[in-house]
């Protein structure tokens, strides 16, 4: 996808993730986009990241559900006040929970989607609700609570 | 730890998942044994597993949970059955459902413990709740319904 992703914006201090941290060099460095009313991440799976040769490993998936939900949380957080994702003050949200129900075999070789939607912002708190899908078919659903870092990580920008 | 883990006695075929596969090279290759009526995983997070430099990738805990999970339900079976671990026939897990509350951050510089528990046995599903703890405190709580492979894997000593 052309443009910025979510992820293009993190400071630099919090840019390591190994899910979404575009500095993580052994990372997934996932990015993640609008479309409309919806956030869309999509990735291909590598070859370790098996489960059953064929499918994709599980862990994979949550870690693409979390870090494509705390991304859209930001983003999310930026749109609630109407200003762009290079504004001050810094957005960026840790996971306080995940949930991923595993619905069918995600096979491995797929471009990922994972297709996210803000459930509720609550405070510091945003509830994101997701969807992972390979060749069109739902996989796996998600839904993350996203929390806003704590002070005590030092967010800047 | 001492003797086989559990991951020891998968089959062959089923032996390459990210998390817990001993075949798969790029892999966190865990190893799970009972210590009384829990089992226990210990990791040491590698570099690359960072989320805020210092501080765990919640997708890695949630891995772990998982992997720890599928495992001890496993294990869990053939320890209803009065059987050992390379006896016939094979049970092999996968993950219906995971859910991980993050309650701290987790440092990355410490060996990880995770301690499994089993909630309930329900026919071919069993239900694991987990803990992870570094430096003796727990930061991650875990709970996987982990369902026997379809015979669509077909699962084979």
């Amino acid at each position: 996808m052309n443009g910025p992703a979510f992820q293009d914006f993190y400071p630099e201090n919090v840019a390591h993730c190994h899910g979404c941290g575009r500095l993580n060099e052994q990372g997934l460095k996932i990015r993640t986009f609008w479309e409309g009313e919806e956030s869309v991440t999509r990735f291909r799976p590598w070859p370790e990241h098996t489960a059953i040769p064929g499918f994709v490993y599980g862990g994979l998936l949550a870690s693409l559900v979390d870090c494509h939900s705390t991304g859209t949380a930001a983003a999310a957080m930026y749109r609630q006040e109407g200003r762009p994702m290079d504004s001050l003050p810094v957005f960026r949200f840790v996971t306080a929970s995940l949930r991923v129900d595993y619905l069918a075999p995600t096979p491995i070789d797929a471009e990922l989607e994972i297709r996210g939607r803000v459930k509720e912002i609550r405070g510091r708190k945003v509830v994101v609700v997701a969807t992972v899908s390979a060749f069109g078919k739902i996989t796996a659903r998600g839904e993350v609570v996203a929390a806003q870092m704590p002070e005590a990580f030092n967010v800047r920008p």
